[in-house]
């Protein structure tokens, strides 16, 4: 039948490599990133996998860690096909008196739903005003991008959520992990902080670092 | 004590309107909006509530509708804090045999996680391939910016998941709501795909389309 | 005489790779792609041939297919000089009768001036609002990115048109073949549109489609 | 039939104002403009008319000018709903012996497709190479954003092209416009071009020039 | 003479409030800001003065302040004309051992240029690595967008600098001053930092931190 | 100590590749670039030294040069770092009687600090207006992307400045290098700039231009 042949023909300067390659861009891992992400997989050879992640995030995560609180991201190195995208994932789990420390995403904005349980969950603007809250199941907190921002389980049973980012790479910077857990030395610490040595080498301890 | 009054001094030319007004830009709906999102409401305004969304985004929604599955979105017209920050959500609920029909979104790519249930999900590439599977919990699925895209619960219970959007104004085209579902002459339908005037003309019916 | 060393020394740093690779990048279409498109041919090779691409845009082309109608694009795939720059051109011709069916481009807005005859051409909103006209030579209208839109000559002489994207490349999904001219089985498009099956099976024989 | 009440239902949260507004943004002209463009007219009130221009692009404009030439912008503030699109349109026509000048437009890339006649045109680079050649009807040719670019008819017929910009706003420096046709004092000029003060003032006669 | 009505005529369509709009926007601070800067002041009142800004920029700051140190920037909040453009700048003095305590700038990247003395400066990644160096005079160090820096005098001299942004918005927040110069209530800050809270308490009393 | 470990294993989804990655991308100007930039090196091989450039820009330039002018300019080319950051600096130097000839950058705005003497400098804009002014130390001029912008030092002692771009790829483009130091044929200029022959073969002549 000749309905059959005709976009064969009249779409044929479409077809091919551009058709796939604009729509989507699976990273290829092995080769160097660029400014705007990492090369694409040839788009022939993908399959309905590379775009499927079968992730832990619908199971709590194990939180029998010091700090009673675990986030499973699932950012482009997890999931390649995630690239070029402008969004990704992330699962949290925190067990009564669990916190994630403050921190910030250098490259995401980023949105928390809380799905069981309630978290005290908030961000620091550069004004320096605090936009903190205790939030219930079903409440969605902004942590705009490149602020610091923590979240608290004070509730009397284990709290979850779901987070959203802006971008298939967020990036992550955790206040006490760079000031206390690298070889930054301690008197620069202090310099540019103004706490106290003995407390600085006291969480250097803690969190591994040197100097 | 002096280090009090450092900051205060050293910091002024960075302080006051300019600080809040490029962290987050929570939108003034009563304005018109521009192509890089609405207006901000004034940054000394605002307080924790404008980043706090109280959504029904924890519970199952009600499905008793003909396609027996709801979206419950939170996109920057329900949820103003969302204004310019390149993120929303929704939560999908599907009953057993719902379904959400052929749709793309003109203006973001999307991640579906299954939180409950399995949800059979795909989308068709520019390329006219087909890349779709059947989900479990746990399991995220891209769909890429502006293709179609479709889910149906094949399984024996309801089924639910959280969605991703990596722009705060995704927008939403529905293929049957967009061929019958307004006053498109039934002739340019036919013109247009092929399908059969009486076809047409029947789920015009069933969509509300005239002409 | 001096004026013409002087150059030379002053603008020293500006000079060689970087000037030329940040005014354009010319694709190496054998090399993967990224997100912001593919790498850049070797500037110091470069000839005015890669900036210039002789196409067929101005003459009408053949239209003898069931469509009576033909797009001829040139997107960065056929013209690798389009790369990085933001835009792309395509010429449409449309036989008495013929049609462009239903479609978007996922990756790019479309103007379409028409330059010869008339053409009844329209998008549908995602407010489902259907915007349609018919348009005589000079008149231009917009296609928005990702939605919906078709062009069918209801007029009595051959007609013609100019397209403008937005991209370099646009992509396309129509509407039929995507429904009908692949793999995905019948009773997924029919819980996905609710056409009826018959008709399914009718259109997917004509568009090549199977299952 | 209940078909017909689902999507209403199930779709409400995409719905009213956010649709519409994701999809486009046509200018209300009479507002301050913003980095991004334009603030939108109200979508609800918006008609097939605020997405087609009724332009002079199909016929030859008047080209009995000194320059015998002239080119026809449909650019943002000729057509409001190009606002936020990402490209923009314009016909040239040359006379035999026409030129455009010596010009750039600091906000696009733009493609010339030769319609009728034969071009003499090009581009210089930052690496200062010069890509010009003579292009004949159906020909097109980059000139990549910011780069000094010109066209000249040395043909025996008139000439004409359809222009393609990369932005709604491309803008426009004409090099004689802007060393002679202003307020700039011709010792400046001398001193930033090395042109002789003779000439400078021959030429600020001619191009309106003061000072 | 003729020449000099040419280009009034020939370029019609490209003059008037386009021609300047889509040059610059030079912000109109009293209105509303949207996410992409502020709206734009009549380009038609604007003189060379909304693109001069006479600032303090090449004279040393007073550094007579706890910090021994003293940042002058020149962002878009001071100066209009940036706004939309991409770019802003500020200078750097530092006394013998001040400094420039530890703090990210959310919405840019900065380069750092020594013009006085000697400072060691750096940033911590993502990763967690320190990447920090003595600088002298002519050295420009790079601190990337949303990632933790700072900046110390351990010369024997007073030190300066010029410093250029990616944005006119670079935003700034200090890790003290974020930590203990607010109302984020002690319990807080010792759950997501570690830090004890006599330590905190002793920081709050000198940030004129509360709660 | 417990605390240690905390952080390596919450955090772990987070870490290696994918953190470096998205903070920064030192370009390996080794390998072929792409629209949005150079590949990124590995990042797990960078110190400090590929963020850190020790140029000159400290001290003045040789300006005996028949311009007695020196631009000199730290872009990608010469710092790898800068790529993808959007940012990158020059420090210009000007003998009394120096200028900087008329000339774009086609990739960036630019901000002027002047830092030592007098300048008089401006940009001409679409419109077709001059905004210049004679600036002294201390104060900062923007010349926006694309347009011509020129400077000239009409003191009596040398001047100096620093300039900020909104790009690592700034380019740039020098009008009479264009017009009359390469081989566009002498006709084609005189055709495009109304210039008289004998002034361009002159310049060509200065500026070492043929045909």
């Amino acid at each position: 039948m000749a309905l059959q042949t005709l976009f064969l023909f009249t779409l044929l300067l479409f077809a091919s490599k551009a058709a796939a390659q604009l729509d989507f861009c699976v990273a290829d891992l092995s080769s160097p990133a660029t400014p705007a992400g990492f090369p694409c997989k040839n788009p022939a050879k993908l399959t309905v996998d590379d775009f499927v992640f079968s992730s832990a995030l619908a199971v709590p995560a194990n939180t029998s860690n010091p700090n009673k609180a675990t986030a499973s991201a699932v950012i482009v190195t997890q999931f390649p096909g995630l690239n070029g995208l402008g969004t990704s994932l992330a699962r949290v789990d925190m067990d009564v008196g669990g916190s994630f420390p403050m921190h910030s995403h250098p490259g995401a904005s980023e949105l928390l739903l809380v799905t069981e349980g309630t978290i005290y969950a908030g961000f620091i603007s550069s004004a320096n005003a605090v936009y903190a809250k205790n939030l219930t199941k079903g409440d969605v907190i902004i942590m705009p991008r490149g602020l610091l921002h923590f979240a608290v389980n004070y509730g009397k049973e284990p709290a979850a959520g779901i987070v959203s980012f802006s971008s298939p790479t967020p990036g992550l910077q955790t206040t006490n992990r760079a000031l206390f857990g690298n070889n930054l030395p301690t008197e620069v610490v202090q310099a540019t902080t103004f706490i106290d040595q003995d407390q600085i080498k006291k969480l250097k301890a803690a969190f591994g670092g040197t100097n």
